[in-house]
């Protein structure tokens, strides 16, 4: 039987998978001329076929057999929307083995796997295409690897976490304790039940890995990523960072200096000016810098059903025309070199600071004292009201090496004025 | 003579050729392993040969006869910076006669004789990349053409032309009127010093009609595409406008409904919350919405050396990599049809305006009045304070069709009671 235009073999129907279906059937004659020949979705592994499914998805279609796909020598891409490690992994290996090009929003996959997924592939001169696995519909992917490819990228910034950058922003808005912003979003479907994954900062770094993997033309082992999530942000923190002039976010941030890279995510303090501080909602959006075209900026959905599926589908015409030119492998992995991850007590940090101490004369001096004899010198310090004989303090420091700043906390800790350090959290700016 | 990796002829050397020398010199290497091979400039032309350049070009690769390289077939790709419409056309042409691949980033050339020459380029197989042509360095026609290649796209809104967006930046922040803003401006090396393809909408025209040529499939008449300046904006408009909450701005829109078009330039009353709002100075940014992806929006520097250069070098990296695979030609021109581009007169439109009459009871009633008979319902009227007897009323409306608002118009200005109908902008949601 010939085939008529691009056989397209779908590893899973969830969220994303479903998007991608409908994406596919909404504009599928435009689809069709770009690709120079219609998208033909010919199976689709799921779990459960008896599943009730939307009207867009023909029940024949299924299989619980990736085999019926793999397999299959008339299938030319698998698109890979499962999600998660294993068996995701073993698949999109078997794929490329199988000379099928891949197309996959994974970014667990992509963050753990991706070096050696990309380099097999250009060995095999097939494609692996990602978009969808940073960032959702934001164009990002393939902006780094081609329009700014001309560039040295020096800084990524990002909210990458729709999650969490809700919960921040109901926290801002509403004056929202975490747990209560965090159940809100989870009765909104913006949250998972286990959002553990989200609000950890793993999600995001997963995200920025691979950004930056992209950026600097190096691997990155993203299991070194620093992360830190937004659990204990609290709603004092967002007013005393607002009237200092600031607003706190989960970033992720990633850059490269004298050949070695810094990748990390954490909350932090962005100053209200600054183009992710506007960043609202389950917005995400992509900052970086490159030495030719200056500061960049993309905005858009980060996550969603369909927003991920104009990704995957966009990457799926794109394979489209290279099979058509027979240009698959066009675009290869760039990570020409090696490059060293930095631990973070390397890194030079600006930090805010909340603490409660004594409200007694000599109590801002001691704690300066010691900020100074570990070389951190002070940005601002405001004491707010004194309540129960206890003063609230707020520090912000100058950058300095997060090591001496974290050896100034040990020992600020230990001053018998000092009550209790309540939070930490470092300014990005 | 071997040739080693790909061979450029450049088409002038102003501000955007040297910024393209300087990227390719810069990032040698790492555009080298993206491109499969170095990118070598073969011939440059030029007017002048003697004038001064920077260190980054060699004096032998000048050339005033463009055959030198439109007829050396050792050269891969023509890259036109020349910018205007002749020769740059006809050289454009040529080259792809002689079966060169083409970059450039002319938008006039694009906006006037894009859609046959892509279709040109398309039955030959051959290249024309032009994300230079609009938003300097912002990667927006290849996320067009891929990455939102899945969508239909429903609107692009963009402020596209930086002198005029720093100009009413200048005029916001301090107060100034258009002139001096214009003079600060030039000043600055932000305007040209005939600045009128700029501050009457012409430029943001021609980039607004690309962007809409490819969002919507179908060629743009740019002759027919409405430009209005922002000549006649004053600083009091500007503090009306905050007053009630909005910002001015040179707004680049299209948008398709019921398979015709609409694609204007205006300033335009946005609202301050509004994404566009908040990009001031030389910045730019396209915010454009498609059916999966819901809003996304592009922002960086608009223009320059340097970042139109990234874009520029974006471009010959891709040509490159189309080369090395065979594969030139992959992204084809994709305007499948022809709509129709609406009338002004046609449009539904939402209007501020400012006129100074008699302060006398029964006036705001009796201009109302001519409003409600065209069918123009009223968002809001401010009457400020009267001076020489005369009241200064602001009044915006609610959406209602362009020409029964120009009607009423007209009658306004007659009334006895009108003194003087100020300004009328436009407002864009």
């Amino acid at each position: 039987m010939a085939k008529e235009g691009v056989q397209i073999g779908l590893l899973g129907l969830g969220n994303v998978g479903s998007g991608v279906m409908q994406v596919l059937s909404a504009n599928r004659e435009a689809i069709a001329a770009k690709a120079y020949g219609p998208l033909e979705v010919k199976r689709i592994l799921v779990r459960d076929p008896t599943k009730a499914r939307g009207a867009a998805v023909d029940p024949s279609l299924l299989t619980t057999d990736a085999r019926d796909i793999l397999g299959d020598p008339e299938i030319d891409i698998v698109c890979e929307l499962m999600g998660g490690l294993e068996p995701a992994h073993r698949y999109v290996g078997e794929a490329l083995e199988r000379g099928k090009q891949v197309v996959t929003a994974n970014k667990e996959l992509m963050a753990r796997h991706g070096h050696a997924l990309l380099a097999e592939a250009a060995r095999r001169r097939q494609d692996i295409y990602f978009e969808g696995a940073v960032a959702g519909g934001i164009p990002i992917i393939r902006p780094l690897k081609e329009d700014l490819a001309a560039n040295r990228i020096t800084r990524i910034s990002g909210i990458l976490n729709g999650t969490t950058n809700y919960i921040l922003t109901r926290m801002a808005a509403d004056g929202k304790e975490f747990a209560a912003a965090l159940a809100e979003a989870q009765a909104l479907g913006f949250a998972e039940a286990d959002p553990s994954y989200d609000i950890e900062g793993r999600d995001a770094a997963y995200k920025i890995a691979i950004l930056a993997a992209i950026a600097f033309h190096t691997p990155v082992d993203v299991e070194r990523v620093y992360h830190e999530g937004i659990t204990r942000v609290s709603p004092r923190d967002i007013v005393h960072a607002r009237d200092l002039g600031y607003v706190i976010k989960l970033v992720a941030t990633a850059s490269e200096e004298e050949g070695a890279i810094d990748v990390r995510v954490h909350p932090a303090l962005v100053p209200t000016g600054h183009p992710l501080a506007s960043v609202n909602d389950v917005f995400n959006a992509v900052l970086l810098h490159g030495d030719a075209v200056g500061d960049v900026m993309f905005f858009g959905r980060g996550a969603g059903s369909l927003p991920t599926g104009s990704a995957v589908v966009g990457d799926l015409i794109d394979v489209a025309r290279n099979l058509r030119f027979g240009a698959t492998g066009r675009v290869a992995c760039t990570c020409h070199f090696n490059k060293r991850l930095r631990e973070m007590a390397e890194l030079h940090t600006e930090n805010y600071m909340r603490l409660l101490a004594v409200d007694r004369p000599g109590v801002i001096a001691a704690i300066a004292g010691v900020l100074g004899e570990n070389q951190v010198s002070i940005d601002s310090v405001v004491q707010k009201g004194a309540q129960d004989n206890l003063a609230e303090i707020i520090w912000v420091t100058h950058p300095a090496p997060e090591a001496s700043f974290r050896a100034a906390l040990a020992r600020i800790a230990e001053l018998p004025v000092v009550h209790e350090i309540c939070s930490v959290i470092r300014v990005v700016r």
